[in-house]
């Protein structure tokens, strides 16, 4: 504590992301990036921005980005809004949307930034439990609240929510703004983004760090109603004008050009998950469905922290959850075939 | 206005950056983006993390950033943070720093966004007036206030004060934050780094777009006591995890690790900047003395809009602010030898 901060900065208890160890080859199945790399496209769209135009400022509102997002989900431009990855996005959507003087809903196992952006803000939060089979119950999603935000899939479980069941959601809070933050929608459910003419109140968050292998070039996206994006668009204008910087705007529409790159990569990714899952069933683990770019798993018999300790010995990273209701499950992003293949021989050490 | 908005929302009066027309063969000189394109071992050092990498996170923390920004101004890590453009810096700055429920004092003839900041984050403003000469007056600092923050040299008008004189500030404010916003320090300024280890109450922010010819890759950074930093990297880590890229942090390094491109650089702007100045004097002028990559001057018979729209129409942009007391100046970036001569030779035309 300092006598020169503001008051709220004590109390603020900040996100922790996974560890990005500096060492070489690990395993590193940690922080749900993609095994593959970004579409070759992507890399030759940066390659043409590298040059001297780096001494002038981006287009501040990144219109041919948003524009490219615009026409791959058939919206208005005026319906979508770009920022510094997802968790931008959603620190602006909690700043702007969510401070109504009641409580924002999500649900107990979560996000783990959805409780720190609540801090950031001042904003009262009203965590939901999941059922036990740790899907949303819909009706808790029923009662007064300040903005209602989960995952679809949800994370750290990768279980996902039909798009009737959100729509109920939806259904229930036509005063309050519904965030359904897609991260991992790609690998397996479906986008609401097909609901945002008919749900003035819904807005659908989306990443490039995941289905599209840019986890190191900090793109996300908002889609929803236009006034929803000019809350945001004025957040955004009072925070930082160029939030995205040249090279991001040219690689990320390059990503979103290149269809075929980002279906036989997110396949590859989804039959990986699958086989991966029956490999773990197979070893006793409880494996929870998952829609997502990573599987969450519990052993039966043996303790979630030593498993993952022992993983780590073999120099294979997953990610272990201190947290009530989940501290004995792993969550194991899928990697390539061969990674797939390391971290089994090494659990069949462990085990 | 909607429903949905957080109330404050409504309020917000967004900054409005200088344009990025799409026009091609402009001489553009309304943003002070630095005439001369980054160093080549920026060019390479992007080059170089331009590959399958850009799959995976940045590093959370920028420690390479970090570093090198410590070793070349010889203080430690901890007391350096970093941000996507000194414009995000600046906003982590007003939340985190500036909150204490009394006015935050700036020039009332200043970077716009400062009052932006106060209204996105609640913070009452008492803007202070410049001097006739528009210079700072120390003595206006001597009063409560919930922190200070202003340019040096000042921006629109270029003005510098001196060390002495920010030291005159920092000692009247012991228990405020005193912020000195060095974007433009590196043509001609002092910069108060050399100050920080002497007062825990400065902080002093720079940013890449300028001196380093890097408006398009968003770096900017702050340097001052640990515990400050501290209060940003609070704020960062609860607001988003990564804002530099990994092309961002790559491309940074190495623009600090050219010191020879940047010497030459800086200098053939000062040089510029001259002439210029002395070239805008003999047509009837008046120029302020300006420390920074831009003029500011109002010409002592014809109309500052006029002047602009006239440019305009000759393909040369300037910067013309409708406000109190500078409406009838025109703030000028230095461009090259040859897009200085484009500018002389339509105001010749114009005039």
């Amino acid at each position: 504590m300092s006598r020169f901060w503001s008051p709220f900065v004590n109390d603020l208890v900040p996100y922790v992301p996974g560890e990005q160890p500096k060492v070489e080859n690990l395993v590193k199945l940690n922080t749900n990036e993609n095994p593959y790399g970004p579409s070759p496209r992507v890399v030759d769209a940066i390659q043409a921005e590298l040059n001297d135009s780096l001494r002038l400022y981006p287009a501040p509102n990144a219109d041919a980005l948003k524009d490219e997002i615009a026409g791959y989900y058939g919206v208005d431009t005026a319906q979508v809004f770009v920022g510094n990855g997802s968790d931008e996005v959603l620190a602006h959507i909690f700043h702007g949307l969510f401070q109504h003087g009641r409580p924002v809903l999500y649900p107990d196992i979560t996000y783990s930034f959805y409780p720190v952006y609540c801090g950031l803000y001042g904003i009262e939060a009203a965590p939901q439990p999941l059922r036990d089979d740790f899907s949303i119950d819909p009706a808790d999603y029923r009662q007064a609240n300040g903005g209602i935000i989960f995952p679809n899939p949800n994370a750290p479980t990768g279980v996902a929510l039909a798009l009737e069941q959100i729509e109920q959601i939806l259904d229930a809070n036509p005063d309050s703004v519904v965030v359904v933050d897609e991260a991992y929608v790609d690998f397996g459910a479906e986008t609401a983004i097909t609901l945002v003419d008919r749900y003035p109140n819904l807005l659908v968050t989306q990443t490039l760090s995941k289905s599209r292998s840019l986890a190191g070039l900090r793109v996300g996206l908002a889609v929803g109603h236009a006034d929803l994006i000019e809350a945001l668009e004025r957040i955004k204008n009072s925070f930082n004008s160029y939030p995205l910087d040249r090279l991001a705007i040219a690689g990320a529409v390059a990503a979103f050009q290149d269809q075929s790159w980002f279906n036989q990569t997110r396949q590859a990714v989804i039959r990986s998950r699958e086989s991966l899952a029956e490999a773990l069933t197979e070893r006793g683990f409880e494996v929870l469905p998952s829609q997502a770019n990573f599987v969450f798993a519990r052993h039966t018999q043996r303790d979630a922290a030593e498993l993952a300790q022992g993983l780590r010995e073999r120099r294979v990273i997953v990610r272990h959850f201190r947290l009530p209701r989940i501290d004995q499950f792993l969550r194991i992003t899928i990697g390539t075939e061969a990674q797939n293949k390391a971290l089994l021989a090494a659990l069949d050490e462990v085990l």
